[in-house]
């Protein structure tokens, strides 16, 4: 039991690939925000396959439909649902995944688990699928949190050795993060783009798949909020960010490479900025000091797995015959979910700060 | 609100590093299992300052009384209460920290947080020191685990350049394991602690820090625990591991360097073992798929900053003045913590894993 | 944010009166139990508005639809997630209670909570209707009880004056418990039921309505279920029923009057049955000893307030001129809802008790 | 795992009757607040045995020793712990109750869950003794909710059959809730004492003992607090009332009473007062519409079983022999705990009010 988060506003996360329909119930929100669906729908487009050139976001199928929580566009208070239904169903050529788990994939620890019963077609509850439910109730979150003055934006920090410029960790300028929060492939430097899909498009030739970054950023979180110990920025927005399929890595600030420095080049010196409020030089802390905003940006960095769906022939084991073999799954797969990842994981942040303030 | 962990055996620390004392309530432990206090004790010292060059644990001040939850030797069933007291209180040089936040510590933000009210003696509730009871907890929740035949042992992969031989992935031998168990500077290769040692001796005498690496491994839970989304093996232990005070990243099996691979390079392919076990022969994923355990072991490493106590001269604010100034402690201060929290991040796995199962 | 429920089976419940739709979404069933159909739907027969007089459950427009969490008939393991349309939402005559509260229904404590932004259509979030998802998930958790030889049932025990015959405390025979469970209108002594319709007819041509009392049986649950304090029988059922609209008073075993015994009269004698169980030969604990489940039947009452809709002229005030004034809502109501409220309370206990074991 | 209550303010309970100590972590309250200590240990002496005749409050050994939390008297936001000590810890003559289950006390329930490994001694986890845990954080919450104008109050509704006058349910005078608040046996009416005195007297000459009602009334809290369905008042009252032994039962407003009402006898009306506030002319709601407060006085009565205590010879089963048996047990029993049960209940009502708002 593990698909809700949150304490204050909770979201509850429902649905399988190919069963009727995918969604989420959000408790806790405000009574009387209003929410822009445009710009909703905007945030779920920057996350559907098939639409990283799209300019204009389309509503169509894959659009939410709001079940409660709000009459016309404002917030009632009470949970919001919205369910996605799932239009094309048809299993299509999972070949014998049903008795060979794919490497990688949650296949075969699903399969212990749920004793074989849960519904493994397209990846079932495990589907990337589901991160439409995120992006919901994040674009929900950041229109709230944009009220208080509170931004957030990514970028594709790298995909395989090829890396974007890193975010300025003391903060970065408005039109940039409108200009993030708009992309398809979210790049603080365009001009790598090319690099980019050329390192994807190889992999894709080879059938094979290859992983990447995204870096986050949180401004203007006022200091003091967060919980000492387990209940702070570090804790609330791993514990959310982990809930994106592919990610296994996260670190805030100067991360794994600030602990080859030393104190005296890690440590961040407060000083009063000229309206007197305080703050520091650099970021190397992320935001977040003893779990507790500082009032500083927070910023992490998630490292997300190449995809595990790849054409190429791999081994795995037949949990019907007790025997090694060989599978091979032909077909479309997304060589790099990495680009997509980019507004769930802000959605993710998102999910968390709210439940931060 | 944030100083509890977990749902099936929930832990409660309280403490301030110089009130009456520090403690732990431990609710859901299993009735009747028994813990052995020597071992137990002895985890305790491996986290103790100055205790490095010990060999015998010893059993003194600094030791934990249990309040409730057992009857001799074995766990009641009911909250387990240990109880730390704070002998020497004495606040010593903490110069104008009251009103000079530290760069890099809890001060200011919870300055902010708490209006002032919070004891900034020591840190407070932000201390170090507080991790004792992190480290009792998993203590006890080791015994409890390697009667499941699980074990969890952690070193040090580095300090600022310098590093260890790293775990393999697919598994340590046991001996390794009750080795490292033992250490107060726990190694793979001890011949790597000389170049260590070394590295700290040189920042100490500039009255700088270093931060640095450890890594985790905890063998021998079985496939299938864990749940989707949010409540994943990867969620649960970072949620723990950034309750450790300095701790900036985490990353589980391949972690950064999975994201620049191709999914041929870093898909772990299932094989059936000759005790008709599946298993993987590499171990990218670090033992979770989908959030859920895949029988191989959970490696992770954790990051963590230099410690922000230094005795040079740094940059901050006077929150009375409203002015910058600059604050400088003199004193002893640990120049690297790193070896001292290799049992506390082994105990935030252990608390972290028997909420799994 | 309060409409979720359940530690190891959570229960999120969604839904306006007069939205779109109303439903549920139940985490931690366990994967593979089979969920019959024709029973759930029954169950949710007994409960609809006007069905008291039907026989066959008959399939149509308020039957949930099954989003996720089920593959056929057979639960996956995740999320169950059910959806019940509202077909007629035409708001009908609400007369003035835009600004007007109804006297004992939630409409001033809601507009105060919400400012106002709530949908007080039909009841929005807070009507009975939303009692529908409690019985889906009810139903579904009786079915997985029931194949641990757990049973519930209740029974109308009272309407206004007229009651029925108490249940044996001890325990009830299977074909008592078939016969409830398949009413509209549950008694144990059917000879009463003309009395109660009369007690409801008087109030019905007045245009006021009447209150009563539902007496609940669980009956199976194994001694050692529950955990003291806080997390015990009576705390988590009394949860759950007082999540029923209505409801203002719960007593388990002897409850009030048992508060008038002395310890003598009181004191459930414990003693070995026939096949070496340890019983009591009364049941005045009503089954939970310390918060603990004893083996013996849990037993409860759960007292129902008159339903606040009546035609009759009530004193109000005005929210908008701030003046006192009269209300008077023409129209249908139901002149009570206890029979109707028996499986609610059935599911209630059903929610609860999952969640003890 | 149950000894824990709140998600505001968290209360972790731990402690056994004949262990080293008992005591309370409190999470989540506001750092700034003073604790009027001497009122806090009036609390404490109004819950202890054999205080009943006493007027000024002794500070001596069952006071508790604060560990954390405050500086002074000034709460500092991070966990305030409380301790105290258990000094007389001998087990007294508990005869055979090891190997026989006292009647209804906890000892067979017990049993079955920790299989044994429970500590028996003065009932462990589930003694009376652990209400001491319940007064003080009970305590430190009034004085919180006392600044904000919350005053709460509890008498003893009855005692067997003889009755106290009944708090008027729209609110009482300030000067009666502070008679109340030091008493140790709080009437409305002081001349029913005798009689309730006598009932007590004539129960404790045969060995036996009796039951009782407490009534409760929470004034002061405004309208809008509370969340519909599971997170409601009576839903967090009950579930916080039913942590205290020996409660059986609880009902709000017209409770019980109000079943056997018409909806016009029962439901409350609407007006404005002199200053422009929304209250109702009766309370028969019991400052609770749909879970939300109304803005009137919450009003609650606690139906409290006989103590199972009693030295008359009862029936029982021999756990070890599995044959029935007959227990005696001598000694000292309190024939009747409703009068130190009244600051417990207020107790209970604070910490859930606290968590409410």
């Amino acid at each position: 039991m593990g698909s809700f988060f949150g304490n204050k506003v909770r979201i509850s996360i429902f649905g399988e690939s190919h069963g009727e329909g995918i969604g989420v119930v959000i408790d806790g929100l405000p009574a009387g925000e209003k929410i822009d669906f445009d710009e909703l729908y905007a945030q779920m487009q920057r996350r559907s396959p098939g639409r990283d050139k799209t300019a204009t976001p389309r509503k169509e199928a894959d659009m939410p439909e709001i079940l409660s929580g709000m009459v016309g566009d404002t917030l009632t208070g009470s949970p919001l649902c919205a369910v996605i239904r799932n239009t094309n169903t048809r299993s299509g050529d999972y070949g014998n995944i049903l008795n060979s788990p794919r490497p990688a994939h949650s296949d075969y620890a699903a399969f212990v688990k749920y004793g074989g019963h849960n519904d493994i077609r397209g990846g079932g509850h495990f589907s990337g699928r589901l991160t439409a439910n995120i992006v919901f109730a994040g674009a929900v979150a950041r229109q709230i949190l944009k009220r208080k003055g509170i931004d957030i934006a990514a970028h594709i920090y790298s995909i395989g050795n090829v890396s974007d410029t890193p975010f300025a960790p003391v903060g970065i300028p408005t039109d940039l993060v409108e200009k993030l929060n708009k992309s398809s492939f979210a790049l603080v430097d365009e001009s790598v783009e090319s690099k980019m899909r050329e390192a994807v498009e190889t992999v894709r030739k080879n059938g094979d798949s290859i992983g990447g970054v995204v870096e986050c950023i949180v401004q203007g979180v006022p200091a003091g909020f967060g919980d000492p110990m387990f209940g702070g920025v570090e804790n609330i927005i791993s514990s959310a960010v982990f809930g994106v399929p592919a990610v296994k890595g996260i670190e805030f600030g100067s991360g794994f490479s600030g602990s080859a420095m030393t104190g005296s080049q890690n440590n961040d010196e407060f000083y009063y900025d000229e309206n007197g409020i305080v703050r520091t030089r650099t970021n190397n802390h992320g935001g977040a000091l003893g779990g507790i905003t500082s009032g500083m940006p927070i910023i992490f960095r998630a490292a997300m797995k190449p995809t595990p769906s790849i054409s190429m022939e791999q081994k795995t084991v037949d949990l019907q015959t007790k025997e090694n073999t060989v599978l091979s799954i032909k077909g479309r797969h997304d060589p790099c979910i990495v680009p997509r990842a980019v507004p769930v994981i802000e959605s993710a942040a998102a999910i968390a700060v709210i439940n931060l303030m």
